[in-house]
């Protein structure tokens, strides 16, 4: 079922528009994939996702949906779709990365991880093996391999180390998909991770080996911890240079609405961030035109439009003055707008990515927009 | 332009059907008005009011938008239909109640009160006229008379002097709205408030007054502030037995369902209310069959909708575990959902009322309800 057509890839750079089928339906590549932490992204509706915002896939996070609402309701649900009603594409993180970040204690060892959850201290313990049945419980079309993400920065003793483990993780991930079918009678996919820190070293020997395990697309981790944009970029390109040209490549995390257009510049076809939503609840706006703190005072008696450009209602039918009030007043409805805007406009953007890329001029428009985007408005 | 039409009395009890005129539109009684305290429905889109909860009319706080966003920018705006893109009607409060029960320290004087904000602490002062001129600002369709609304328990001495200063301020407030126009280009229609506790001879001598005022529509205030439920039903029937038949009759800020269904029956047709949304955002889902606590664990894995007799995406589509789920998690979604569950149910339940007034069956149906609605789940 799982499979991805490359459409078209630019003449000037590694701009790729393709096409992933997927058991919950087609995405259009590149994609931005929104947040949906815990069964939900944050203020929005799956109506809105679906038919405002445009989302084509979102993102669950299995060390949250495990901890709550827990693999017993996901189940009962029967997976996460039918538990949340959104009906197309779904990708999980294996949940390393939370456990990694927000676990209090956690201890990781060949076997696995052992960890005590964030909320009430309890203790778990997750492994490869572990990683691929929850996410088959919670009902994933995509499933993320169980990696290490190490820290930046990381020393290279420990990243070569750490690489190595996940390493062999993958193959224990494999092993383990083989073993098990979809749960609710569709098929899920393993996307196995790229790692490495910003050694390049360890990042052409890891993209080696993933491209290597030969499984239907392939994600780069362990970018957007910390390191300068630049090293990003570096790695990105490298990893995207030996990683196969016929199956998509997720990077994972990323980023800023110009590190999207950089990094579809190099070649990536996925990508998911908080930073949408997140940046959202506190006011900061993304526009075409540049950044905008609905916060501050100039937008006070400002009644044009948040963004006339992006194509949401949210977007053209509240102005600024009012979302400016709802910010100020903590009203609910101003993270509810605010999100809703800022998720259109990165579906919008990677939309009008994807049709400069089939119509040729990606490069010089993602110069032109890169620019215009870093402005404060 | 403002006008009431009587379309359908109940020969059994006091319920009316009728149909009110505004220059933002048609409101067809009896009505439940959401409350929109700072020009917004905590959690809703204006896009949800009017397409899926079908609210025809929603509330604005007068004190609340007077401070905060403030004049100058509604002004800015065009009014608040401007301001927050709601077309339908807007009817606003005098500001009084909240000056009562919310400034920390207040003066009332036969000239108007003066008050400091609760968020800063700033001295105001409203008067009856500035309670018009700043209606007049905000561009409601229907103004309230600016009145005092007593505590309650209230010794009757306080309730006959506070009656007969609500009258006094009632000719300052006509005068006022003679005095002025409309100021965005339609018309604005002032509303009195019967006032007198829950002694009967206050209530009657001041509804006397207030029919006698002659103004298009009239309230009912000063219940519904901690009184037993049988006194605010006796009230309202006293009320609105001398209150004129053809005119729209407000009880201010009740109730809970069945409240609702019994003044109806005694002769209202608008009302207002924070309970559905601030029970909402508390996980209390109202339904025809009863009270659903939503964080109850009974709620875990019921996989059932939260209330498939609401016409409503949100009630249809969710399940009772997934907002239970979303409650515990706190997310945002979570009492977006139930807001538009609860409001939906109030609009769905004033619309079967008038059904069931117009097809003559309103009594038997209502007494039915009112014992449903009550239960527990």
């Amino acid at each position: 079922m799982f499979s991805y057509t490359l459409q078209k890839t630019a003449t000037d750079c590694g701009a790729r528009a393709g096409q992933i089928e997927t058991a919950h339906g087609v995405i259009q590549t590149p994609i931005f994939m929104p947040v949906g932490t815990l069964g939900t992204v944050k203020g929005v509706h799956q109506r809105e996702l679906a038919e405002d915002i445009r989302a084509q896939i979102i993102l669950g996070n299995t060390y949250h949906l495990y901890l709550r609402p827990g693999l017993d309701v996901l189940e009962g649900a029967g997976g996460l779709h039918a538990f949340n009603g959104w009906k197309k594409p779904i990708l999980t993180d294996s949940g390393g990365y939370q456990v990694y970040s927000l676990s209090g204690q956690r201890k990781i060892t060949e076997e696995g991880v052992t960890f005590r959850s964030h909320i009430d201290g309890s203790k778990h313990f997750f492994s490869p093996e572990r990683a691929i049945d929850i996410q088959r419980s919670i009902g994933a079309d995509i499933i993320m391999a169980f990696d290490e993400c190490p820290p930046y920065p990381c020393d290279y003793r420990y990243a070569k180390d750490s690489m190595h483990m996940t390493h062999r993780w993958l193959k224990r991930c494999m092993a383990q998909m083989g073993a098990t079918s979809g749960r609710y009678g569709y098929e899920q996919t393993l996307f196995p991770i790229v790692q490495g820190s910003t050694y390049p070293d360890l990042r052409r020997a890891s993209a080696e080996t993933i491209a290597e395990a030969g499984q239907p697309g392939n994600a780069i981790g362990g970018l957007s911890v910390g390191e300068p944009a630049e090293d990003m970029y570096e790695t990105t390109e490298l990893v995207c240079g030996i990683l196969p040209k016929e199956k998509p490549r997720y990077l994972m995390g990323v980023g800023t609405p110009d590190n999207i257009l950089e990094c579809i510049a190099l070649g990536v076809d996925m990508f998911d961030c908080v930073l949408p939503t997140r940046n959202a609840r506190h006011g900061m706006l993304y526009t075409a035109q540049g950044v905008i703190n609905i916060k501050n005072a100039k937008w006070k008696e400002d009644f044009s439009p948040i963004d006339e450009h992006t194509p949401c209602f949210a977007s053209q039918q509240y102005s600024k003055a009012y979302v400016r009030h709802l910010m100020h007043t903590k009203e609910l409805l101003g993270p509810q707008i605010a999100s809703l805007h800022n998720l259109s406009f990165y579906l919008w953007l990677v939309g009008e990515a994807r049709k400069h890329i089939l119509e040729g001029d990606f490069l010089p428009w993602k110069n032109q927009m890169v620019k215009q985007m870093q402005r404060r408005l």
